[in-house]
C-alpha cells in the first residue's frame, strides 16, 4: 500500500460537503433552523402544523450490490439498498418528532445495459417489503411509487433514492435548541443484532463513508474487473487500494467483506416511536449521524462543546477498514458513524431511566457515550461554528 | 452514417419503458388508476382531499449542458437544466387538475471532480429563480431544499432529480375516464416563443428522446472529446453518430445545436392554471407527452382510438434529429414530443371558445391537432392495451 494516506477528498467525496454548505447558506432555513430537517410550513395550510419533504438515498452503496450481484448472481443484494435509501430518510426525518403521517416516493436511475428488468422488478418489490415492516413497526408509510430512468450517459449503474414527505404539529417538533450543558449524549447501537432485523448480525456500516469503505478495503483486482463502478477521474492508486477480496471474511464475524459493506442500513423506528409516545419534551435532541460521522452534531446548536468519552466498541468492520485503508483515525470519525448511529441529548436521569430501557426492549445496544457542556470564553454566537467537539477513545484523543 | 438506423433500444434507453412496467404492474394504482399520476389518501388524512408525490428529472439534458459548459464557460446552461427537472414535476402534476399546494424537492448526485461548487451553486440559485417565476405565474409552490451527494462513482458527471408533493380536493382530480368519443385533442405548442417565457425561441425538445438527439445530433468529434459523457457500454457507432457540432446552426432558427438541444422544457402553468379557474368540468383529460412522445395517451383510458391528424408543423430542431440521425419517423413519434408537450381532450365547442382563446392570451401556438374514436369490435376490455393511435403527418401514417 502506498505510504501515503488517502482523504475522502482524494477520492472524490467531501465529507463535510464544505462547497454544497457554501451553495446553500443564503437558503431559508425553514420554520425551525435548529432542527435536524429543513421544515415548511404546512401543506394542508393548518398553522398548528407542519410538513417536511427529505430526499436521500443509498449512495454508492448500489455499485457494491452490483458488484455482488454480478460475482453471486444474488439479486438479494438490491433488498438492502432499498432498506439503505429508505431508512436514510427515515431516520433523518425521526430526529424531528415527525410521526403521524409519512409519503414515501423512488427515483431510481440505471444503466439498462447493465441492470435488467430483474434487478428492477427485485428493488420496486423491495420497496413495498420494506414500507410493510415498517409499517408493523409503527410507522404509518405510504408509498407512492417513483420514477425509474434509463439514464446510461449518466448512471454507471444504478442509483436507488428516495423522497419522504412527512406532516406533523408544530409544537411536537424536536430541535437542538433545547439541549442543556450537562446534558448526556446516548448512543443507540449501528451494529450487532435487535429483535426487530432479519439479520443476522449488522456490521453497522449505514449508508455513509462507502466510497471509502469499498475502495479502501477492496483490492485492486477490481480496478479493471470492476471499470463500471469507479470514477475514471479518480487516481487508480486510490481506486480500489485496500487488502481484500469481497469474499474474505471480516475477523469477528460470520460475514464477508462484501456481505459487512452491503449490511443494511438498521432503523431506529421502534425505540424513537416509543419515546415519541410519552416522552417528547425529555429529548432536547436527536442527532442522526449520517455525513459527517461522528462529527454531524456541530452542525446543531451554538456555543456547545460535544464531549464524547465513553463510545460503544468499534464493531469489527470499521476496524478492518482503518486498517486496510490505512485512514487517519480522527478522518474515520469524521466519515464513518464508527459504533453509534443515533444519538439522543437528554438529562442523564431520563437516559437511565427510559432511554437505555427501551433500547434494551428491542436488543438495541446504548448506553451514555458522552455529554454536552456550554463553550468557555466563547463569543456570543448563533452560528455552528462556534460549537466544539472532542472525541476520547482508545484511538486517541481528537477535537474538531 | 451507418447504413443501419439506431433505435432507442439500441442506445441503452426504453422509450415504452416495457420492464419497468412489469416490474411496477402488481403495485396499487392509488385512488384514481386513470389519473396521470399516481394520487394517493391526503397526508393530512381529510377524506375529501388527496395527495401526490411525484418524482423525476432533468435526465440526460444534464450532461449536455455539462458539454456546453465545458465548451464555452458559460454557467448559465445549468439554469435551464433545473428548469427542465421542475417542470418534468409540475407539468405532470397539472395534467390530474392539482392547483392548490406545492412542494418542490431536489436531489443533485455529481461527480465532484467534474462538477465545481461554482456550478452546484448555479443549479440551487436557478432553482429558488425558477420557483419564484412559477409563484408570478400563479402557482403555490414552496421549495424545501433538498440532497446534494458526491457520487462519482456512481454518476458519470450531473443528475439534477427533483420530488414535487401536491394535495387537492378529491372532486377536483381529473382523469381520462371522461374522455368522450367525438372529443377532439388540442395539442399546445412545444416550441417557439410564449409571452410568459424569457428565451427568445424554444426549440421545443423538452426533456425527453435526449439521449437520441444527443447521440443522432452530435458527431463523433465528441466520443473522444467527452468520454465522460456517454456510457462505455453502447457500441462506439451509436455514440456520437450525427452529423454535426454543438456549434453548427439549426435551420431556420437562431439557435446552435447545443443551445437548441438544452432549450428549456416550457412549462403550461399559465394556460392550465386559467383552464382549472372556471373551466374544470370540460377538461376531459389531459396528457404530458413526456417518455413515449406523441404515443404517452395510449396508456390512459380503454377501446379508445387517438386519430392525430392535424398535427402543428414540426419544430426544425425535430427535422434536423430525424435528419442527422436518419432515425424511422414511426420512432420519432414515440420517443419525442414532436411539436406539441401537451394534449387537452374536450369537446369541440370547448376547444374552440376556451383552449384556444386562452393559449392566445399567452401567445402559445395550439390547435386542434385530432379527435378521439371508440375502438369498433373491440373485446370489452379495461386494459389500456385496447386503444389505439394514428399519426397521419406529412412524415407518413403511423398506427400504433
Amino acid at each position: 500500500m502506498d505510504e501515503q494516506k488517502p482523504t475522502y477528498e482524494a477520492l472524490g467525496v467531501s465529507s463535510q460537503k464544505e462547497d454544497v454548505h457554501d451553495a446553500i447558506k443564503h437558503e431559508d432555513g425553514g420554520l425551525f433552523p435548529d432542527a435536524f430537517c429543513k421544515i415548511i410550513p404546512d401543506i394542508a395550510q393548518d398553522p398548528t402544523y407542519c410538513s417536511l419533504v427529505h430526499a436521500d438515498g443509498a449512495g454508492t452503496k448500489s455499485s457494491l450490490a452490483y458488484m455482488m450481484f454480478t460475482e453471486t448472481g444474488d439479486l438479494s443484494y438490491f433488498n438492502g439498498i432499498v432498506q439503505d435509501s429508505v431508512v436514510m430518510n427515515v431516520d433523518d426525518v425521526l430526529c424531528v418528532g415527525a410521526d403521524s403521517s409519512f409519503l414515501l416516493s423512488n427515483t431510481i436511475g440505471r444503466n439498462k445495459k447493465l441492470i435488467s428488468g430483474a434487478v428492477i422488478k427485485t428493488i420496486i418489490h423491495a420497496y413495498e417489503t420494506f414500507l410493510h415492516k415498517l409499517r408493523d413497526m409503527g410507522l404509518p408509510i405510504s408509498s407512492c411509487g417513483g420514477e425509474t430512468a434509463d439514464v446510461g450517459d449518466l448512471v454507471r449503474t444504478l442509483i436507488v433514492d428516495s423522497t419522504l414527505v412527512a406532516r406533523m404539529k408544530r409544537q411536537d417538533v424536536i430541535t437542538a435548541k433545547n439541549i442543556q450543558p450537562g446534558d448526556v449524549i446516548v448512543g443507540l447501537s449501528s451494529s450487532g443484532k435487535t429483535n426487530y432485523e432479519d439479520v443476522e448480525y449488522n456490521s453497522g456500516i449505514g449508508s455513509n463513508g462507502l466510497t471509502l469503505a469499498r475502495h479502501g478495503l477492496l483490492n485492486h483486482q477490481y480496478y479493471s474487473k470492476f471499470p463500471e463502478c469507479h470514477s475514471p477521474e479518480i487516481e487508480e492508486k486510490w481506486t480500489f487500494f485496500g487488502q481484500h477480496s469481497l469474499h474474505d471474511k471480516v475477523p469477528h464475524t460470520n460475514l464477508t467483506v462484501g456481505e459487512a459493506i452491503l449490511s443494511p442500513t438498521r432503523t431506529y423506528t421502534p425505540i424513537l416511536l416509543d419515546l415519541f409516545k410519552s416522552h417528547r419534551p425529555e429529548l432536547h435532541a436527536i442527532f442522526h449521524n449520517t455525513g459527517g460521522g461522528q462529527t454531524k452534531c456541530l452542525k446543531f446548536g451554538s456555543n456547545l462543546h460535544f464531549v464524547k468519552n465513553d463510545l460503544l466498541p468499534l464493531p469489527p468492520l470499521f476496524e478492518l477498514i482503518q486498517k486496510s485503508s490505512g485512514t487517519d483515525w480522527s478522518e474515520m470519525y469524521r466519515v464513518f458513524n464508527m459504533g453509534h448511529r443515533m444519538e439522543i441529548v437528554c438529562s442523564e436521569g431520563f437516559a437511565q431511566n427510559s432511554v437505555l430501557k427501551i433500547a434494551k426492549k428491542y436488543d438495541l445496544e446504548a448506553k451514555i457515550i458522552g455529554h454536552v457542556e456550554r463553550v468557555e470564553n466563547a463569543p456570543t454566537s448563533k452560528a455552528h461554528g462556534s460549537n466544539r467537539l472532542t472525541i476520547e477513545s482508545p484511538m486517541g484523543t481528537f477535537n474538531y
